[in-house]
């Protein structure tokens, strides 16, 4: 409570110090950037690969408006994320405030269209007052990416398809060494139970759990027995289940289920049971499926606030270890990628009497954004950020009337082609302006050409050049681009 | 004045109505609406069409927070606009708006980031407190979709790109009987004033200039005389120059223009002369474009607070005129699809000393979904929401493991498939769902098709169904669909 005070008046002088009274300060809104084409290129490669994946698993996208009734997001998101919603002021109309999540838009759209059965994507802005020196690197305006599975469905057959859908999303953008770890909330709730741990405490106990994957066991059981009353005997139970993916590195997810099965304090335990039997089905799908990157692993303990099935997430350990500060300011060496579960309590908050079994992942697609900037930025020094295939230029005067009737010709075939903006360019200029991003080939017209009835087709990285009569000329820069695109 | 007290007044009633104090109601802020799966859809496929073509002609995207700093919009949309703005509680922080248009914010982001020549899009949702019942059909967040030239060219090059790519455009969306009506500010000054109209009354006389495409000239001149003050030798003068175009239908561009030229009125005056000149090279661009919807309307008066040059607007007088109620709610009739032209002055809006010329069009994205969306309509009964080309099914029990073995296999083919998240599902449900969907293929596979090692291909609207090796799977689905997919 008094550190909340503390936080929110250092909060508040932090933002009056951001502001210079009576001067006007070009600049975007704090926490918020522009996206340059370079940024935007970046993005749309991601997010193409992330929507491909989608639309191959019969997805469907809906959308819903940026903002929403204060009422609806009223209570959903804890004490701490409500203080982070932004309100629109009273103008004489409703209450409303931004969106947080996407999740709770979902919940909203489900209850009011009393859609039963859903398989949706949604990409979209959400908004959050969030501190950026206090979370370094996060923006307040960043885009969420989440899918989702609502509807009554057979045990974890839906949750198969969620890893599936990271698996092949992380491998198509070939994120290196990946782990999707798996975990159950009855695993963790058996778990809790047979070290002695009320449940009242399961919230407070995982958020500390949760941990293991940053700090060693030692700290994490510091802060169970200071912060969270537990007792050396309920810590080394605790920690010896907890840990049992650490203590057996070499073991198949089968096998370290089995074991865990068979250990004397958890065999009697009903729930230890019950998820352990529920997880071995979704093992079993994700192997016929081909997941490979599936790892059990009992210390995972996130979003229990509301997950009530399995819970799920990717980590890629050592993706970020070379991107030690991005333009985006992300801390180096944080690995979640994509995170989700099961949570069969979302439409009731709106609607106890109609709810409807939901299951999803949401992609922790900034985080991607940087990891491939990062990587594109490593293998070539420019990122491209239009597609332009081909440039009709011209070394003399007088040729514009031929330029744009090539571009005519060019464009009606679906060939991306610009030409400069200028009567009479100089093709120094034009042939910079291809290097620099990265033309592929440039249709050069003058005199010469023009009385031979060709013009010359430049393929700009090797500066070799030919002619092509004009009758041929789709058909000769398609063949050119394909040789250009073939390794 | 007083109206717009009255006006106010009404919309704070309107407002207060809406509301019931104390019970929750499940919807969206007023004015906004979600889009299911249908409407994304059609978005989709249009918002493709579009930027394939801004793409096509070599164009850059970006993207700009959904919020700017108060002061970045204040006072850029007159007395009118400025009350529409949605502005954001004061959370102790800046104060910031939700942003209005794309315009200006296109402009903060030249003035701060000082690039001199661009070619970018920027397709995204603006916001506006409209009264809905005021303007039907509009709504409060609505997206917008613009493309513009920055930077200093020759004469009327860039305005050609832009005309061809409306007319590109549509064309592709096969939006029937459109033209790009075509005008010029220094054409509009020099009709003025050899009316001997006052520059001081321009922007009003062409607010009612503008309406002569809906309305008769009657009124218009009704409404000059009465609430603008012109004489009716002004009215006289100025109608038989706007009206030129009405009067002389079956004239082409360059003839309409000279014949202008000539007229003893016009003829000495400088205005007329310049402008003239400058239409007259624009369409000798469009020509050698292939921009053959283009049409010379001295009467287009639409946007000179801002427009410096060149203004055209794309109209689709009858494309509507089936479209009577749609979900969207907008009226029958409307026609501007599109609507753009050079202005000069955007930057220096924030930075007086340095100024980028430029020059652009908005495509009036929302009545482009709403058309596409009453042909589809037409067409067929359904719209596809996903894309799913393969259904693996089964007519039995126990044949979970190999559907999913089957659906690994066409996933990594990259082929869309999706099966039933049931571990016995009955057939006739598999079957009416791939109907439903607009499934192409259903891949059908039970204890007979395994130990011969087949499985039964059905084509779903015909019934046909066909056994197909195992080994060949991949390649039979892919043979199928294109046969299927051509006509």
């Amino acid at each position: 409570e008094h550190v909340a005070q503390l936080k929110s008046l250092k909060t508040k002088l932090g933002d009056k110090g951001d502001e210079a009274p009576g001067k006007f300060v070009l600049k975007t809104p704090k926490g918020t950037r522009d996206y340059d084409p370079e940024a935007m290129a970046v993005r749309e490669s991601v997010l193409q690969i992330v929507t491909e994946a989608f639309k191959r698993h019969g997805a469907e996208t809906i959308d819903t408006p940026v903002f929403e009734l204060r009422e609806v997001l009223l209570g959903k998101y804890g004490e701490e994320g409500g203080k982070l919603v932004y309100d629109l002021q009273d103008q004489g109309g409703e209450l409303l405030s931004m969106r947080y999540d996407l999740t709770v838009p979902f919940a909203r759209y489900l209850a009011m269209t009393k859609v039963k059965n859903i398989k949706r994507y949604h990409i979209a802005k959400v908004y959050r007052r969030d501190q950026p020196n206090m979370t370094r690197g996060r923006y307040r305006e960043f885009y969420q990416c989440d899918f989702d599975i609502a509807g009554q469905y057979d045990l974890m057959l839906p949750e198969s398809e969620c890893l599936k859908i990271v698996d092949e999303v992380l491998k198509k953008l070939e994120i290196e060494q990946f782990f999707i770890h798996l975990n159950h909330r009855l695993l963790l709730e058996g778990m809790f139970e047979v070290s002695g741990i009320s449940p009242k405490l399961f919230k407070t106990v995982c958020s500390s759990v949760d941990k293991l994957d940053k700090s060693p066991w030692a700290e994490v059981e510091n802060e169970l027995l200071k912060d969270k009353g537990l007792n050396p005997e309920q810590t080394k139970k605790l920690g010896d289940l907890v840990r049992f993916r650490e203590l057996n590195p070499g073991v198949s997810n089968e096998e370290l289920i089995k074991k865990m099965r068979n250990l004397p304090e958890l065999s009697g335990n009903a729930k230890f049971k019950k998820g352990a039997d529920e997880l071995e089905v979704l093992i079993k799908y994700c192997d016929l499926l081909g997941v490979d990157s599936l790892k059990f692993e009992p210390s995972l303990a996130r979003g229990l606030d509301y997950y009530t099935g399995a819970i799920y997430e990717a980590v890629a350990p050592h993706a970020m270890d070379e991107v030690v500060e991005t333009e985006s300011g992300l801390p180096a060496g944080v690995g979640s990628v994509a995170a989700g579960g099961r949570y069969d309590g979302l439409v009731s908050m709106f609607n106890p009497k109609n709810n409807v079994p939901c299951c999803g992942v949401s992609f922790g697609i900034e985080r991607l954004f940087t990891l491939v900037e990062a990587k594109l930025k490593k293998k070539s020094t420019t990122i491209r950020t239009k597609q332009t295939e081909v440039y009709v230029a011209s070394p003399q005067k007088g040729m514009l009337a031929e330029r744009l009737k090539l571009c005519k010709q060019l464009w009606a075939a679906d060939i991306k082609t610009e030409f400069p903006y200028k009567a009479n360019p100089k093709l120094l200029d034009q042939l910079q302006y291809c290097e620099a991003h990265q033309i592929p080939l440039a249709l050069i017209i003058g005199d010469g050409e023009l009385e031979k009835g060709v013009v010359k087709l430049r393929v700009v990285a090797t500066r070799e050049e030919k002619e092509v009569p004009l009758a041929n000329l789709v058909e000769s820069v398609r063949d050119t681009l394909k040789q250009l695109s073939s390794p």
